[in-house]
């Protein structure tokens, strides 16, 4: 979907968040300037798609709050989830590396901002910029190290353990007691983002609950003992807890 | 593992080898010259370590021939086979971006010849060649959309119709006839690399064999049909065949 874009008056704010971002670090204020310079924020409704897989890839997208998730549709009309993703997080960036066309479709799924940026500009930075190369490498390397973690707890981990490492990787804390938290986005999709059926996951969560004693009340996760859900799930992930890479 | 070198005489095949790997494409002559000089070609046996998971990552290698797999442990013993490479294809290069350590363990599955050259030399390379680092971008921005396929298969597909998919990556034509071919690496392997326990792999080959007429006979695989294969498996994928990109 190309974005038509009414400019955003508060270029202090789209400055921050765009300079704060990991791959911005370290250029020239230049440099961030004229991304700033071209950068539009658009505020997003859960349900709107933001790009579809194969369209042409004009913007790519730093999120300023909410969720998103990037999916790929089989032929015959089965939604895969390859990530969700919120605050601080791009998306539409590597399409500079591949044909131009963005390789999985995206939509919003709780309320979004989101500042798009075009391509174009990234694409002819990255060849003179060495530091922008050096960045995206960075965040390719990291992401590529979560994917094989993904791949990792789809092979090893089963239905219960995928959900007690879902929920602690929302534990704000590394204390080891109980911890009260909320889910970020409905159930229906975390299922799909762990890759379950509705079903597996009601199956899964019930056998959680019992299995780790915490509680669930609508999106409200009570953890008794964070200590005894590390015990139940991190003994089938190669990585120990908090496993922070993750996040 | 440490690998002490007997430098190799076959200085001309290793520059071969070096300046046909993406990785060193559009570089110029003297660079390529500065990882040949430093180069060593190992040999190693099937069932050889070539190094641990959490190692210092003194060497990043390139495969002549033979098959490695990529793997992590869990802390109960599990293994999470993350990848199965083969001729052509580098491994432990990304440590450079991440902590200097290696984040999976390799090991030898088919006798191979590895190419060893030094992480110090490819990192100060990056920081000095712009067009090194745009080409791990390339190569790790595709290495990402492999990892997004495989994401989505292990949510999407059963396990006959990832054997399926497994079994149409081998078919060295694009004919759509009958293709006879040869499994690179043992069952046990395949299972693993799919993500399936020895034994949903028989199950899961048994009824693979039963819908779309494959024969099966140690390592000598018989499709009579490339497009019933097709129809049978990629109909659950988003992509479709022949997809090059995964090979």
């Amino acid at each position: 979907m190309t974005l038509p874009a009414p400019k955003c008056k508060l270029q202090h704010d789209l400055r921050h968040h765009i300079a704060a971002c990991a791959l911005f670090s370290d250029l020239p204020d230049t440099v961030i300037q004229e991304f700033c310079d071209v950068a539009q924020l658009r505020h997003l409704k859960k349900g709107q798609v933001v790009y579809l897989q194969d369209d042409e890839a004009e913007w790519f997208y730093l999120i300023v709050h909410g969720w998103i998730k990037l999916f790929r549709e089989t032929m015959e009309g089965s939604e895969a989830i390859i990530d969700v993703l919120t605050n601080g997080h791009t998306f539409g960036d590597t399409s500079v590396f591949e044909d131009g066309r963005y390789s999985y479709a995206v939509e919003v799924v709780e309320d979004a901002a989101l500042i798009c940026l075009p391509t174009s500009l990234l694409r002819d930075t990255i060849a003179t910029h060495h530091q922008l190369a050096l960045n995206m490498l960075t965040s390719m390397s990291r992401h590529r190290l979560q994917q094989h973690r993904e791949i990792e707890h789809l092979n090893v981990q089963n239905a219960p353990q995928r959900i007690g490492c879902f929920l602690l990787r929302l534990c704000p804390t590394r204390d080891t007691g109980s911890v009260t938290l909320h889910l970020p986005y409905d159930k229906t999709l975390i299922a799909g983002r762990l890759g379950m059926k509705p079903e597996t996951f009601s199956r899964a969560l019930a056998k959680l609950k019992d299995d780790s004693s915490i509680q669930i009340s609508g999106p409200t996760v009570h953890i008794k003992s964070v200590q005894a859900l590390v015990d139940y799930t991190c003994s089938h992930c190669s990585s120990t807890f908090p496993c922070d890479d993750l996040r």
